[in-house]
């Protein structure tokens, strides 16, 4: 039997000990949340099969999961001690240099600091279903500093609920995330509040096609999370939305100027994301 | 039997005649299109029954379907005559003021200016599907300027496939449809473009996860189509795009300042969204 502990209760740990569980039957887990509401969830929806109150208690298991914002992560890490020569220990924040860079060198090898590159709007033990890793890229950062026998327990675990591993530096990954998810929500969010600053804004959203649905869902994302998120990778962040602000920029010149063919070819340009997605 | 003349093959056009083949048997289809590669596939997918190639014969038919850009609208309305008194003529094109207000006065009741809430990223013949229209919303703009016949006959045909009805003044519509429609086209081509400029675009994108997908969905729309969309709706168009960039201005200087607490705040009001969509 694997013991797995998850730190944090929430899509994310939920949703992993959702699919280890369809995919085999030696794994056990062990929860640890600050909400009690949270954990009272986890045990009744079966994603743990008890909960703990104490670092000490999970720092006991193969392997622990830490499913909570960058900060957190980074706190826990200072706190941990006496692991087990063989235990495992994964993070899935959204940003990973800091993270890399902080993790106490006594016990970086326990280390593995994983993104997966997946959510949906939603969060909480509810929000956790089975399929949100599979055919999803997780992003395995700086695994150079990890153990070997932490790298392999990695990928295993990864590779079992179907993901498609990447490996790539924890610098080079934050900026990547930033042009990739980090923006692209900065954008929803000011959609939805430019849309629902209209006088009108109810009677505009009715009107509402699969373009605005799909463009506004991570507009309705968590906070409390993306504040964090947006905190923690605040550099990459302001260079990819400068970069966004220039092609909107372009695009309200050519079409207040009418030139329509440059347009046109703008376009045609950014039609070509087709071709490698 | 009810002759429906189809003017231009693609997309709209083509899932509008499945979906009511799919419900009823009383209809013909006649396709008119100047792309002969169309005019084969439209037959071949069983779009319509017959292709003609003059304004005379298919204005003969009891419904006329105008599914091309507002400029072709606009050329063809000046050019249909001699209609039948029942004859009903519906232009689904996205901008709706100057159609509304260039329909010859002689022709005017027969025409219905409809905009139906709905597209995918794909276009022409081999585009069209059973389900566009279902559950969507179209608006009906100008209704009073319609034959009551017409109104009918559209009403009919409307919700015969399974759409919202929605009455709006054209200018309205169309100020509407900047906020929910055009400007975020405008976003997700800029977003594409922001991203495909990078040096690493590829390796960016191979991260690719749900939120990025769903915004970047639109960036592969035709640039034929819409840069003629940008045109006809340009005012409108960069009021919105103004709105947009104000939101994420606040949102850049909140992140620059670290105003964490102001930006908490802010996306708490984007998720507001939620309530009404």
């Amino acid at each position: 039997m694997t013991n797995v502990g998850i730190i944090g209760l929430g899509l994310m740990g939920g949703s992993l000990s959702i699919a280890l569980q369809e995919r085999s039957n030696t794994y056990r887990f062990v929860g640890l949340d600050h909400n009690e509401t949270h954990q009272q969830q986890a045990l009744e929806l079966g994603l743990v099969h008890e909960i703990v109150h104490t670092l000490d208690e999970i720092s006991k298991c193969d392997i622990i999961i830490l499913t909570i914002p960058v900060e957190g992560i980074i706190a826990i890490s200072q706190q941990l001690h006496d692991l087990d020569e063989k235990c495992t220990v994964i993070d899935l924040g959204s940003t990973k240099a800091k993270i890399s860079s902080s993790i106490p060198e006594s016990i970086r090898t326990h280390f593995v600091t994983a993104h997966p590159m997946t959510g949906t709007e939603k969060f909480g033990p509810k929000a956790a279903i089975p399929k949100l890793y599979e055919n999803k890229v997780v992003v395995l950062c700086d695994m150079e500093k990890s153990g070997t026998h932490q790298q392999e327990v990695a990928k295993k675990l990864f590779s079992e609920i179907g993901m498609k591993l990447v490996y790539m530096g924890a610098e080079e990954h934050d900026r990547h995330a930033a042009f990739i998810s980090h923006m692209p929500h900065a954008l929803s969010y000011s959609l939805a509040n430019s849309v629902m600053r209209q006088e009108d804004a109810s009677s505009i959203v009715a009107l509402a096609g699969g373009g605005f649905r799909d463009m506004s869902r991570i507009a309705k994302s968590s906070p409390h999370m993306w504040e964090d998120i947006f905190r923690q990778n605040r550099a990459n962040l302001i260079e990819a939305i400068e970069s966004f602000e220039v092609e909107l920029k372009k695009c309200r010149h050519m079409v207040e100027n009418g030139e329509w063919e440059a347009l046109n070819k703008w376009m045609s340009e950014a039609n070509t994301l087709h071709d490698i997605l």
